[in-house]
């Protein structure tokens, strides 16, 4: 398994969007949000990526360098036509709309369609966050494989969500999780590993539980997570990433990710010191509340990959082989120059 | 126990209201969301409720009467003070304005602070639904008693959600539920049954898993739903609900329920007609996809409910015993005529 350092895998990845006609700004974008999921310990929406997008752009499903377009724009809403370009570039152009229609209106609520996949989302409503406001990303995702509760048929998706708050001194609080029990990218990474799934993930062909990766591609199911909580929250996903916009529904929709973008401006509210501070305060008491048996310590939503993101800096970006293989591959067809990577000790922790 | 018919069970509550100072309408509405939760099932938040709020106003921390008052209104935003009134009040003028707002400015943001418990929290979200919005209402709820994922301290609330969708020829998706494994009013309803809980729910105030609802009160803690991903919301509910309106945080937090309600207007988005057609879609795909093993039939959020209330219109509100003689002794304490109940026929199914 080669260990990359985060420079090499920014510049091989941007060069490769570049080499399939991204432009400057469009390639350094989706590399750094790709790597920067890999920093944090998110690799199933990391530089694995890679070969599925320029796939994507090759069979004319992605198209480089499109400028997401407002079709609607009225008062604190609007939605954006992200004209089947890169998803990241698309899902940024909604958070920063809604951003500056929070500004103007308190809070600002815009629905992207036609929309790629785009990474792994917790970026986008961090951008609220450094404003000093709520992000909430509802999303539609692609592909129907996830069952509704009580059922074993491939009728949803994986639809996630992601949210960030901010704080005074503490790091925002920062969540992303996919409304089915696990990302789908997160199976493919364990199928592509040869490891086994905790057992309530996924549903097998015949409707019964299995810890086989394999079985999920051989027409099994994703549960959702939380039992029926998680279904209405995937139902959700559905009305606000997809109908919301005109986009479709289950089958029906059009693109491969539907977002709804909502930033809600503290400043409106109330204090903003105030808040930041009644954050910081909710943060250190879980902090410092008492751990369960077995638990080392309680950690805040955000905290494990802001902890692998250090820890990665400094020791280097570890990267499966079959996957680096197949990044390598798709750099040597674009005349990409591939960086000397460094093998991966054997006593190195990942 | 005691089957009540629903016009008898609102004419007691409505009368026990009056008598405590509250005018017609406050107390028809209070009593009517009340007897409402009763009759789809939800009994936590239903008639169990009367003689606590009783005793909130006696004691001076609920006021009958207060008109809700508008602190901040800028845009697509308000801020309310619910002024310690009957929470229902509170949280239905909350959702009001934003729908209000929502017709000019696409989406409506409100929160609401000083609120007392506003009951069974999806009748807020139904009133942005019957006007063609989708409705979502985020609420921090009183009193630390959930204990954060990885934690068996009582740090967090049982802090609900609640939204809802409007389809064309189906009724509405409706959600409400806790970020707990189960509200506290659930537990407290097993607890006056002498029933167990399911495993899981609660932790002993050894931070070990049990099954008696007496141990809640002595100390345990209740578990978030869906492991981190619950908590995660639980934590989101904590900064919409209370801390963005400036009414604290965790123990800090001032009132019984934070609410922040939210209307966004489909019509801004895109055809009206065809989300509610795209919905309509969706529902039809998973009540006809295959159920798992021992499943009868898929059911959408809100069915359980909807069947009940339908149930129940026939065949009258059992309440159990211990609650329908406290609610007889706060009627005979203000004097309110107690209607006559028929015993529940032992054949009745409940």
């Amino acid at each position: 398994m080669p260990l990359n350092r985060q420079h090499d895998l920014d510049t091989i990845s941007k060069n490769i969007f570049k080499a399939k006609g991204s432009n400057d700004e469009e390639a350094g974008l989706v590399a750094n949000y790709l790597v920067r999921a890999n920093l944090s310990g998110v690799d199933s929406h990391g530089v694995i990526r890679i070969p599925d997008y320029i796939q994507a752009v090759e069979e004319g499903r992605m198209r480089p360098n499109v400028v997401p377009k407002v079709i609607r724009d009225r008062g604190a809403m609007a939605t954006l036509d992200a004209g089947l370009g890169y998803g990241q570039v698309g899902a940024k152009a909604g958070m920063e709309l809604a951003i500056k229609k929070a500004k103007e209106y308190g809070t600002g609520t815009v629905a992207v369609f036609n929309c790629n996949h785009a990474g792994r989302i917790a970026e986008y409503p961090l951008l609220a966050a450094e404003e000093k406001m709520i992000g909430i990303l509802m999303v539609k995702a692609f592909g129907a494989i996830v069952a509704p509760w009580g059922g074993k048929g491939r009728v949803l998706s994986t639809s996630p969500m992601s949210f960030a708050i901010p704080a005074k001194t503490e790091p925002p609080i920062l969540a992303d999780f996919a409304t089915s029990m696990s990302a789908e990218g997160k199976i493919r990474v364990k199928h592509a590993r040869g490891e086994k799934i905790p057992l309530g993930w996924i549903l097998n062909s015949d409707g019964k539980p299995s810890t086989d990766p394999a079985d999920l591609y051989n027409g099994g199911a994703l549960l959702t997570f939380g039992e029926s909580k998680g279904y209405a929250l995937n139902l959700l996903m559905e009305a606000a990433g997809a109908a919301l916009s005109g986009a479709g529904i289950l089958n029906s929709f059009t693109g491969s990710n539907g977002v709804l973008a909502q930033a809600i401006n503290i400043d409106f509210f109330s204090d903003v010191e105030e808040f930041k501070t009644n954050i910081d305060t909710m943060i250190k008491t879980i902090r410092s509340s008492p751990p369960a048996d077995g638990v080392k310590e309680i950690l805040l939503p955000g905290d494990p990959e802001a902890r692998e993101t250090k820890k990665r800096l400094t020791n280097g970006i570890p990267v499966e082989d079959k996957t680096w293989a197949r990044v390598v591959e798709v750099a040597r067809k674009y005349r990409v120059e591939v960086p000397a990577v460094d093998p991966l000790p054997a006593s190195t922790p990942h």
